[in-house]
């Protein structure tokens, strides 16, 4: 009896050992020397991670909540936002907006695809009087699995005034990410993704002009008041009592990826995205995402007609440890997603990609056994 | 070298090694069914800490966060609530409030004396257009030690509309509570206090008048939005990816508590509280609280004249690896606050009295050696 699942799900991630006992470890006082050495030291390498000089933030909530503050720590009551859209999360960006009564113009693309610098382009073109404040976009959508030409994006805001907001939740690395380089206003990450730590924590990269822009900010706040926890960061604290164990664990997971380099760590994933995308197309299935746009997270992929979802899933759960996740939103009943984020050993795909064949030879798929393995070996060979 | 502290704060409290270990298993997927039966378990028996057969929802987010849920999800915009303050948490409920636009009416007692009932009862007396929405209230004020009347609280209220907010943070199963038999309608707490589980989780309990309330609210919010939270509870879930390993955490501690019974725990609390007022007394030292409302979850006192509290804090701490918390706020500059809180063996509360002891011989204070641990012995040695 297997008590540790494969997760194969875009988190929560699996979490290295020195990460679970890190985590751990007796309490200490969040306003003692010991937690505050700790915090510092957390928060630098969470900077190098983002790369970025400016500070990165840790809240303790998921990061919808930090989402959720990005909204209303630098904006204002009724500002106009662009909200892009290319999935679920996208469209997260725009309900969370709506919720607080931002005038919300939502530009969405078809789920698989990735974000059209142009059309973002002629969006702020025709924005003559710059009444956009903020630009909401995903650095990569988790329930498709695309990555969005963030540069370009970037690029295409020329210098109109508007913030650029970055849910950067599950993409953080495991895709590529400069948040200084590329002019990133705020950017939005969370703990259980490719940092390989347990939920609960969630990370926001703030740029000197979204600091700006929250002196004018008239929306009520308390717990989500990024001012207050950037003023109690300077002391290596935070305003509230914050998840102290699952700060040890960050801490130590961060170090694992500081110490590989985190491009080493980007690179990794992209390696196993084309083992996955290798080992499923040789089953014969079809992809969500053209390789052009596929992210490091996770590869999305329809079932074959007649095989739902679900039954899938289930049987790669219940036989063989496998968890794989369902797709999301209007994408639930024809797809799959293969996760290959975070901490694992790169051959633990194979249980997966073994899992997934058996199920489907089991709800008579037709396919040729091992063929995909063979193709995952083609892509593990490569120099 | 010793790694492990004495905590003796009020929070976070020290982890019982069942806790520690079940926080360390392997990830799941909070969409799976080993997590729903685990949230569902923990969720049932919250309700029989809380003493209430409503829905007590799990939060990732500290007890503040949960403080601000309860005025933002049964209020609406520009309500007058009544803020019922003896220290500074309660000063927090008002400050909350006011982050808000709320119309705040302030209500407060000297600190280290609980709330006078009848001054509540004057307030919703004069109150003839029954326009105070809601009362905002400490079971334990954790900045004093100091254990509200809530019964006569609630009493007072008669039949007055107005919700009765409870933050119970540091007070739930330390000190008594009963949600319903007391008519509580909404109570906040915290896994860092007697629930003996790491930071990052709150809860929230809810009246059936309050869910009620919650159909007219008109204020914004996405991730603290309780109504959302309630739903996906229904099925054993959370809208947002909650902090797991802080919820298997839970699971344990909270199993411990229900193995012992509540009352159990709370009756042992104050046990501790007695030994420590004694104690403190045989030191000469003097008491911040009387015994008629000190709680069981921390004991305030004045430290003698010409001894800055730091001066123990950080003798006990760097000599004796003991962790005292300061006074907070106007209190700051003449109390500690001795901890007798969570998760300890009861012996260990010697640790914190030869510490304290032994930090004020070597700063000049005149006392009879062994005394004050001869008084704890009279507590611990009775029947």
């Amino acid at each position: 009896m297997a008590e540790n699942k494969f997760l194969l799900i875009p988190g929560p991630t699996q979490i290295p050992n020195r990460v679970l006992t890190a985590g751990a470890q007796p309490m200490v006082s969040h306003r003692s020397g010991e937690f505050v050495a700790i915090f510092n030291e957390l928060r630098e390498n969470c900077k190098s991670i983002f790369k970025t000089k400016e500070e990165v933030l840790i809240m303790t909530c998921s990061g919808s909540g930090s989402m959720e503050a990005a909204l209303i720590n630098f904006l204002r009551r009724g500002d106009k936002v662009l909200a892009v859209s290319v999935g679920n999360f996208g469209d997260r960006w725009r309900d969370i907006a709506e919720a607080y009564g931002f005038q919300v113009d939502y530009l969405s693309f078809p789920w698989g695809q990735a974000a059209d610098p142009q059309a973002i382009a002629d969006k702020l073109a025709a924005d003559v009087n710059k009444e956009i404040k903020a630009i909401l976009v995903q650095h990569h959508e988790t329930s498709t699995g695309v990555y969005n030409p963030l540069p370009e994006i970037s690029r295409v805001r020329g210098d109109h005034p508007a913030l650029l907001m970055v849910d950067a939740i599950s993409g953080l690395a495991a895709c590529p990410l400069e948040m200084d380089a590329w002019g990133l206003d705020v950017v939005v990450a969370s703990s259980q993704k490719a940092l390989m730590t347990p939920p609960g924590l969630s990370l926001i990269g703030v740029s000197q002009k979204a600091w700006a822009a929250a002196e004018n900010s008239d929306i009520p706040k308390f717990y989500l008041d990024l001012k207050k926890a950037k003023k109690y960061a300077a002391d290596g604290q935070t305003p509230f009592t914050p998840a102290v164990s699952l700060v040890y664990a960050m801490n130590e997971a961060v170090k694992m990826i500081v110490e590989e380099g985190v491009d080493q760590t980007i690179a990794r994933h992209y390696r196993r995205r084309d083992v996955v995308r290798a080992a499923l197309q040789a089953m014969g299935l079809r992809l969500l995402a053209d390789e052009s746009c596929a992210g490091g997270v996770l590869t999305a992929f329809y079932t074959p007609e007649n095989i739902p979802p679900k039954a899938l899933t289930t049987a790669m759960n219940q036989s063989y440890q496998v968890a794989m996740a369902g797709g999301m939103g209007k994408l639930k009943p024809t797809t799959l997603r293969f996760a290959h984020l975070g901490y694992m050993r790169d051959l633990e795909l194979a249980a997966g990609i073994v899992a997934l064949e058996m199920a489907l030879l089991a709800n008579g798929y037709s396919l040729q056994p091992g063929a995909a393995i063979a193709a995952a070996e083609g892509v593990w060979g490569r120099q």
